[in-house]
């Protein structure tokens, strides 16, 4: 017998049948003599529904009454599907955040867990009963309602398991793991079956959209054994094969199944590059250029600086496609003649391309063989940067899925390991 | 400077243009000087929507988790309208049932509140922010959600106004008061501007749908100065006039404004008469009737039993009409042969009217007056129950609209009081 939390995303609670499907899941999962507790979302499109409500009313809504309003959400869905178990003649609970509870600091719309108190939760499954939890909310010290942010139902997940020493944390979705890479970009992507907690981290930030970020940083923090399987097959599949199903994330490098040096080829669409020539290269330079920018709330991604010559450099750095108008207006108009740089250059037309892999750490070369295969297709390489794991470039957008398939192939991802 | 508390139904916060009226229509108020909490119902059709996806998991819902989920509605509205204020410049803050806290007992899907804290909603107040509660729901001693049944938003705002001992409570609803009968049968109805606590009484629970017939009870018993009033009205109408609109429920006979020694002409469709004929007269007859019509969960509403001769009676009871079929069958299967009644006799096509009047303690002929008026018609009376301050009859339901008409005109209702 195991304490297991499963996670059901937004889709996987999309309508009715979708709701007694999981139902059914579940069932099978409490015959097998596990314990369960079930994290939901807000059923596919009920949160968008709500915050545009809200926006009608206000073009920036209130934070508080925002996570008042986005919290019912997933409220619903907890009873909904408690109420589905039951039918199943199952015993069921729902608890919301505030009930659980889910202990929050008061940073409505991006709050974060500080604690859970798992007594009810331990009460109810010592007596047999599937608790429904609902994801992506709790309560700060006041009693207020917050929210997590967007996709932190995986966060709730994962800080339930933690909380309760959980033997695994499965992540329902409507993919069924991590893939090498985008399959709809390079069709011989293969789906990973284990992948470390490193390598998630990258590749989530890079844009695998799977998990969300935050909620792998707390898996890591509490070494919570995570797995991403799909919530779209048959709900009476085998026990013994969904348990294996989809990937696994792990925290023991030694340990893993599969010895490729890249693990994946992570990218993101949709950022912009902006350079400052010729800046005096003194003290407190890149903070002048940078502070400028964070005070408009604008998230910096890559930042490259070369050395300087006659005691002038180049300064580069990445930001979201859509805030590129902005920072350059900073720039331009609070930046340039205060620190007196020749000119600022943007483009924003570039992606990121990045490989990943734990064993890179122990291998040489990846980066002089990455390089090499994008010039073989005549890409320019714009910007570098590299961590201990990743190599990620920056090339011209028009590229992007070419760079993909040919690194996918050139680290030889789209064969099965030895 | 007063505080009032106001309370918004379903249509009149329908959508967003009317939460955003309400919010100016508080914007009055609050500029006037007055302290004010707000209590909404959901979106009109949201809790209907929130039920019927209910059903479909479960014909019939867990309580406990169909509270989880119908809850939700007033809590978006809730957000909504503390957002529409704050877009106005106004200081506001929501609150849930459980936030406040309304502390009910766990009877699921109807509920009984048994104590509202009002300490947070005190110190906003003081603070100059309007503050804004979620009707219908409330949470139990162990922390579960739970709602007070169709209409509990009205007991919700006059349970906040008692527990606030605020200075009146405006129902704002989509008629504009208590009318001396419905205006679709008698044109000619008059809105009262006063109706008594006890009048009223007789008014909801004889079908005069304006107020929950338990949020009345609740006011009388905490002696809620309430008024019934329009929410249609243009939101920037002169506060003075709106202060004085609708139709004020008090306490006080002798400060009456109107003297009229009949307030109104209630009635109800849909019931059904049930006679049991020469039923031996003995000790507990009438509790082994009504027993086992209660063991079926059916409600009675008249009663009547007449003077025995030799020894037998005739026994009469009016049930709603929807479990008329369910009654007869109780009574043939489980009471007739039991008691030894001849005949089991069922009407379903009746019923009820009533004059309701304060003034009826002390006018005698009353009672002659109105069958007076229906004989006149040839309308004839099947039942007939008294109590001190109405005189309801029984009659073929196809005569309700002539009997209503005539009565109305008979205790001169259409012409305004001298």
């Amino acid at each position: 017998m195991a304490l297991i939390v499963h996670k059901y995303g937004g889709t996987s609670v999309g309508n009715v049948e979708r709701i007694k499907n999981v139902a059914r899941r579940l069932a099978k999962w409490h015959r097998a003599g596990h314990q369960l507790v079930v994290v939901v979302s807000a059923m596919s499109g009920e949160t968008n529904r709500l915050i545009a409500l809200a926006k009608e009313i206000q073009a920036s809504p209130d934070p508080r009454e925002l996570d008042v309003v986005a919290s019912t959400g997933e409220q619903v869905t907890i009873g909904l599907l408690a109420m589905a178990l039951k039918e199943l003649g199952l015993k069921a609970k729902s608890y919301t955040g505030w009930q659980v509870h889910v202990l929050t600091d008061s940073a409505f719309t991006k709050a974060r867990i500080i604690e859970i108190d798992e007594k009810k939760i331990r009460a109810d499954l010592a007596e047999g009963t599937i608790v429904v939890v609902a994801g992506f909310q709790g309560a700060d010290e006041f009693g207020n309602v917050t929210t997590l942010g967007r996709g932190g139902s995986d966060t709730s997940a994962v800080a339930l398991a933690a909380a309760l020493k959980a033997d695994e944390c499965l992540i329902y979705t409507d993919v069924d793991g991590v893939y090498t890479t985008d399959p709809r970009i390079v069709p011989e992507a293969r789906r990973l079956s284990t992948i470390t907690f490193e390598e998630m981290l990258e590749m989530a930030s890079l844009g695998s959209k799977v998990l969300q970020i935050r909620s792998v940083e707390f898996a890591g923090k509490y070494k919570v054994k995570l797995r991403v399987l799909s919530s779209l097959t048959d709900a009476d599949m085998p026990l013994e094969e969904e348990a294996r199903s989809g990937t696994l994330i792990t925290y023991e490098e030694d340990k893993l199944m599969e010895k490729a040096v890249i693990s994946g080829i992570a990218f993101t669409r949709d950022e912009a590059k902006i350079t400052l020539t010729r800046v005096p290269d003194r003290p407190g330079i890149a903070y002048q250029i940078l502070g400028a920018i964070a005070d408009a709330n604008i998230d910096v991604d890559m930042i490259v600086q070369n050395i300087s010559v006659d005691g002038m450099t180049d300064f580069s750095f990445t930001v979201q496609r859509s805030e590129y108008a902005k920072a350059m207006e900073v720039l331009n108009t609070k930046v340039k003649d205060h620190i007196g740089a020749e000119r600022i250059i943007g483009d924003p037309k570039i992606c990121k391309v990045s490989v990943v892999g734990i064993g890179m750490r122990s291998h040489v070369g990846i980066a002089s063989q990455m390089f090499r295969a994008l010039a073989e297709e005549g890409i320019n390489i714009q910007m570098i940067t590299t961590s201990e794991i990743k190599i990620s470039v920056v090339i011209d957008d028009k590229y992007l899925e070419l760079a993909v398939r040919v690194l996918h192939k050139a680290f030889g991802l789209d064969q099965a390991p030895a």
